[in-house]
Order: structure tokens, then sequence, then C-alpha cells
């Protein structure tokens, strides 16, 4: 789909979108990390072999702010902007690294109305972060809000 | 508490652990948002006068950043680092502004040993972050790998 500024009504239930891509550089990976996750796997290339990740790892909140991204870039564009009001389910399914490629699927899989505030209502998107083989690295469900056209 | 380098055997469950602070600047917002979040209420104060915010506010998932960063610099620290393997229900309580000062108050809820793992094993820990006036701000259990022992 590409029709911008959505509204609720203008979404249904199994609605696609797609993102463009982002390319994850190594001066990126230790930036976020020095400002957001100052841990020896995000910063040291040496250090990071003998630790879980066996090698640098973005931190999984970076990962997290790479996927909003894509997803302010996206085709899906909510009337207002796009307003979390929180995420479920959320998994770091494999770690990303320098030189990664990543993309997003997005699915709209659930849509409720407020029944307090009639011009508005929270719409459930599953966001799936792939890297370049196609495997998942990152995964939620964002609950956002959704204005209603108020007729 | 306040050891250091915590294997899965030395935590209990209700065992809470505090951190220091962050304050949140205009430029970091601005800084942040222009990098991952670009929209217009984390970007532009007039404009954002206007949005559901009705003011200049962080990107939630830079306060997800700033919360990781007082994690890591807290007395949490476990063995081997602080590994996620994901986050449950994740909130957005409400917007974080220019000039608020954020805490965390961070509480284990459970302790999993792994089945078929036996060095390691998971523990949820709850991590609320709180602005000065003890407002939360954003609240969510994340589930982290933790060593065990192995003796």
């Amino acid at each position: 789909m590409s029709q911008t500024n959505y509204y609720l009504e203008d979404l249904m239930i199994g609605d696609r979108f797609s993102s463009g891509q982002a390319t994850i550089t190594e001066s990126e990976i230790k930036s976020f990390a020095s400002q957001f996750d100052p841990q020896p796997f995000h910063l040291n290339n040496e250090v990071a072999k003998e630790t879980f990740f066996k090698g640098l790892a973005a931190s999984g909140w970076h990962t997290a702010a790479i996927a909003m991204r894509l997803l302010v870039e996206s085709e899906f564009k909510p009337a207002g902007g796009l307003i979390g009001a929180g995420v479920d389910d959320l998994k770091w399914h494999r770690p990303v690294r320098v030189g990664d490629r990543l993309t997003l699927d997005i699915e709209i899989v659930d849509i409720r109305p407020s029944k307090s505030k009639p011009n508005q209502g929270i719409v459930r998107l599953k966001v799936t972060t792939l890297n370049q083989k196609g495997e998942e690295v990152l995964s939620y469900i964002a609950n956002l809000v959704l204005r209603r056209r108020v007729t």
C-alpha cells in the first residue's frame, strides 16, 4: 500500500508495508554504544571476540532505533505521525554486525477504536527487521495511537 | 544490592537496584531524532506545539536508549555483561521533555535456569524509568541472559 496520512479507518488487518534499507557501519555501532550502551562487545572488536557475541555487535537498542528510522521513512504514514503507546514481545533474534543491511516488513495485526476517545484508536503493527540474508534480527508489536476520522 | 559480576545463582526474585540519573537536553533530543526518529514533535519546538505531544518531546526510543545507559552504569552488573534476549510490555507512559531528570528502579521479577544450556538462564528484570517528579515515563520487562556458575 502506498497511500499517505492514514487514519484508523483506512487500515485493515493484514495490510502490509515495506521500507527502505539501512547499512550498518562500524563507526555507527561504536558511536551509539559509547553514548547509550557502553559495553565491550559493542565497542571493542578484539575484546568482543571473547564475549557472548563472539565479535562486535550493534546494541539491541541501536537496532531498534534504526528500525524506527526505517519505519518513519516507510510507506506507512499515519496522519499526525507515528505515536507509540508501547511495544510488546520485542525479541532480538541474532546479532547485527558491521555491514549488515537491514530492512523492515510491516504488517497491521490489530485495530482497536478507543472506547473513551471517539477521535482515536490503537493500531497494532508487527515490525520485523531482517538482515541481507532475510534472517530476522529484531521483531516486535508496536501499539500506535492512530487518529479516527470524526464525521 | 551492590555486588558486581552477578551470576544467576546470586540473584533472588525481589532484589532491587538503583541507578544514577540523566538530565535530558534539547540538543540531545533533536540530535537523536534527526538520526533515528525524524518527526516534527521531536525536532521542531514550534511545530511540536500543534501535535499530539503539545510540545517538544524525546523520541520514545531515545528514552529507551538513555534507560539502557543508566542500566549499564547501575549497580546491577551481570558477569559477562547485559545481554538482552528481548523485552515485554514496554510502555511509554508520558512524554520526556527538555530538562527532565531520569532515573531507574530495577527489580528482579523472575529467574529461569535454561533447560538445555546448563551454564545459563534468563533473568526477567522490571525496569521503570522515572522523571524528577517520580512519574513513570517508560517501563518494561527485560529478558536477560545470565551466566550460571558451573561447578
